[in-house]
């Protein structure tokens, strides 16, 4: 059975993944990538980096895209102008609210308790006791699941309605039971805590000097927009895609890497003519699912979330979670992978204008009557010019914007399987098995001489060092096959090559697929480009 | 001519690299790397990963290696746990002093201003006028260039001697200019300044949640030691190795992309035996000097500098910078591109035993006779037990550190040629072209249809098509093909192949070399093959 404990003991004990600073007691929210973990994660990054950007045909369109479109990466820094951060409006509105426990001393996260906190009559109320909340849950999830019809396969079928998904149907404030509290009413007010990393730039140390580790690598493409479009000759429509840590001081990091304080975000910000931002959104939503689909994840555990129309800002054509049922949420749970948002002009237009005291209406930028935004933006035009239509307009911007830890995870709960396999004697055993996509697995190949003798390393070694030019491979003369088998088969190897008795008169090894456990005999002169024709 | 201006010029008008936060006034050390020039630092990241581990043969001995090694990657986080910082030396030694000129009110870092400070009957004094300075500066140079022996192809005879290069010969405390002065003795008290971006963990901000951002990714691969020994099967001689960023608020950063706050860094330790340390540290010095000459920077500009045995703490067999004679470097002066350095044991015992105040010898760890460090050390034992002899130790550590935008700048700065070239009548022109190593250019092969007709740009986009889904590749069907080319050579596009009349007949496109303008015919069919394996 599938379990996290499974999967982050695995994780650990094959190197994957361990804690950061671990010698140390550790950090909280903060991990760090073993010697498979950093090849699977660069994979992943790689398949995305090539799928989306360097491999992408811009002569080509692509299927369900309104046009062809080009795209190219950036790689800006993880500190900025603090400017940057007033005008994205996350100075004044990136936070969460905390609450604390006086009883527990424990503090939480607002929204996440294990109660929900929510309007009612123009006041916060802290809507149920637990007990009360685990069947409201399942009723909203069940409600939720019906009313967007929240298949995959449905995509098409995706609509946003007008009914409430609120908990307003409670009217007590004061029968309050913290999670890990004995008595009602312990919980401290929420009160509001900036999620960026503050640090200080130059010896000086004044307040002008304060600025943030970002905490998205999104507004790193905005403000590059004018350059990128001056100094290559890409035309609307187009992407900057970029991939690079980001950082949250989250108040409680959980769930493994899923949420972590530090982590790595691979995105994508697509800018199109603004009549044509509902084609672009719904292309870009599809298109992002099935590259899920096609590395590996499957149908059954993803879900494409559609925000309601009510929490879209009001020039918003839509917002999509992609998600997925990781094995630490509970049955009918997911977990975001993805967003995909319709951001309109406002990024743009937020850094050519500034704002206003955000607290108006956090998501419009205005130019009050005054016409002073409180946060001066660049006063730079960020506009862009149709050469052929001779239109001037600001751009609106479509934006897939993935975690790639999060995928990473993913990657490896959806492969983690225990299935059965015959042992040296033909009897069934249990195995662990990463079935992870080929593009994705750390190793591609190992390579094992049955015996150390007859001259049987000699024939591996060579053909180990001409692999090893081409992929990452791994080369075992330790121990039964069956054991070597078990240990490649963990850490999601998908071919291992025996070098056998009949090697050394027939020239031909045998490869041993992953998942099928089928075995085919191949020329030893044939491997390498058997091997790359099936990774590919 | 090559300068520095003309670099810079071409980096932001091509899209390499931007000022980051550039539309708010930028900020000063920090820099985002446009469409071209992530490719290009992408590539040479993933050559230093590809050569050193994913593609490094662990079954055969490298040239002037005095065995065998493994090497296997890593990627731990940017922040740590603050103790990680204490015991390894950087909480109190990471500084530089800086002073601040009272009559100019600019601030300058301590050993760069353009006289020198140095010890002199055990007081710090401004050694010189900025007259003297360069003089002074020259002979220094010399007597260096002389004892060092510091040409590269004589990197066997480098050896290290006990002349010092102190510059101890003023007497004068009070005749000091300062750079931008005009009358002598405004310089204040150099003064120190933690190089560590301080931030703060968590909601609470109280003391024990500060902790930086790491100004080196040496460390986290040293408090990781023991979970990659435990969770792969390496042996020692073996190195870990990881890319990523690091941070240093530099007092005065400068030289475009040279000394930036944010950089990336691509680092090894690489642990052995101690016995063995002085050998393993000649082959690493070698190594990674011939790597930057493959992959095409050249002798002459290049020197290896074997720091003076007197500036090497006791344990240290020694450390060596790989220079390279940047252009906005004064002639005969070179800027560091990677340390090599033999750090003995001394971080592996930090993180185990701690350390105490270390002012007392900085780059010692001793336990006192109370035995207590300042720091305690996180208490694992960090030694190895080799199961062959059964000996225990605690390896000793060879360090090759480079930074990554260091090398992109110096490939980037050697590869900018300006030549001549015919132009469409046969006439030479000036050109300006990038000559860089095709593994290391942003875009492998450009396709040029002669004219938009007779079917030409179809063929194109067919082959483009294909070479697109293998490297990354350029269409251009506008303009005289002398000014497509031109626009190719700019960016260091190695092969420009032209689908002309001809291939309408016989089926052959022409491939044109960058370097040598050289044209030959080439089958269709085979140019993806062709172009693969000339840039392999």
């Amino acid at each position: 059975m599938k379990s996290m404990e499974k999967i982050v003991s695995l994780c650990k004990r094959r190197g994957f993944l361990f804690q950061s600073s671990e010698i140390y007691g550790g950090v909280q929210g903060f991990w760090d990538y073993g010697p498979l973990g950093v090849e699977l994660k660069r994979n992943l990054k790689d398949a995305w980096w090539h799928d989306m950007i360097s491999g992408h045909n811009e002569l080509v369109q692509c299927d369900g895209a309104p046009s062809t479109h080009e795209m190219v990466g950036l790689d800006s820094t993880i500190i900025m102008h603090p400017q940057v951060w007033k005008c994205s409006g996350h100075y004044d509105l990136f936070h969460d609210h905390m609450v604390d426990c006086r009883e527990s001393k424990k503090r939480y996260r607002f929204d996440q308790v294990r109660g929900r906190w929510c309007e009612h009559r123009d006041k916060k109320i802290f809507v149920s006791t637990l007990a009360e909340m685990e069947q409201e849950e399942a009723e909203v999830r069940r409600r939720a699941m019906k009313f967007f019809k929240l298949r995959p396969k449905n995509a098409d079928e995706l609509t946003v309605g007008s009914e409430s998904l609120t908990l307003d149907k409670l009217d007590s404030t004061t029968d309050v039971l913290a999670p890990e509290s004995k008595t009602l009413d312990t919980l401290t007010e929420p009160r509001e805590f900036n999620l960026m990393f503050k640090t200080t730039l130059g010896a000086l140390g004044g307040e002008n000097d304060t600025t943030f580790l970002r905490p998205e690598t999104a507004q790193g493409i905005f403000v590059n927009f004018k350059n990128v479009v001056d100094s290559s000759r890409v035309k609307i429509p187009f992407g900057i895609a970029q991939v690079g840590k980001s950082f949250r001081n989250e108040i409680t990091p959980r769930n493994f890497t899923f949420r972590s304080r530090e982590f790595e975000q691979m995105e994508i910000e697509f800018f199109c003519h603004p009549d044509e931002s509902q084609k672009w959104y719904t292309y870009w939503r599809d298109r992002r699912l099935a590259w899920y689909k096609e590395l590996g994840l499957s149908d059954e555990l993803l879900i494409m979330r559609e925000h309601h129309k009510e929490e879209l800002a009001h020039y918003s054509v839509g917002t999509a979670d992609i998600e997925y049922a990781f094995p630490f949420l509970p049955e009918g749970e997911y977990g975001e992978l993805e967003g995909i948002a319709h951001r309109g002009d406002f990024d743009l237009r937020s850094h050519m204008e500034g704002k206003l005291d955000p607290s108006t209406d956090p998501m419009t930028v205005q130019l009050g009557e005054n016409g002073k935004p409180k946060y001066k933006g660049s006063g730079r035009d960020l506009s862009y010019r149709d050469l052929e239509t001779n239109e001037k307009f600001i751009p609106h911007v479509v934006e897939p914007s993935a975690g790639a830890d999060r995928g990473a995870l993913a990657f490896l709960c959806e492969a983690y399987t225990e299935d059965e396999a015959p042992d040296e004697k033909g009897n069934l055993q249990t195995r662990t098995v990463l079935k992870l996509h080929p593009r994705l697995a750390p190793i591609k190949a190992a390579i094992f001489p049955l015996v150390k003798k007859e001259g049987m390393p000699e024939i591996a070694k060579e053909l180990y060092g001409e692999l090893k030019q081409q992929m990452p491979a791994f080369y075992d003369e330790k121990g039964a096959v069956g054991k070597r088998y078990r240990r490649q088969d963990e850490v999601g190897t998908p071919y291992c090559i025996t070098i056998d008795g009949d090697t050394l008169t027939d020239k031909t090894v045998t490869i041993r697929d992953r998942d099928t456990l089928e075995q085919t005999r191949v020329k030893i002169d044939d491997v390498v480009a058997e091997i790359q024709q099936r990774i590919s």
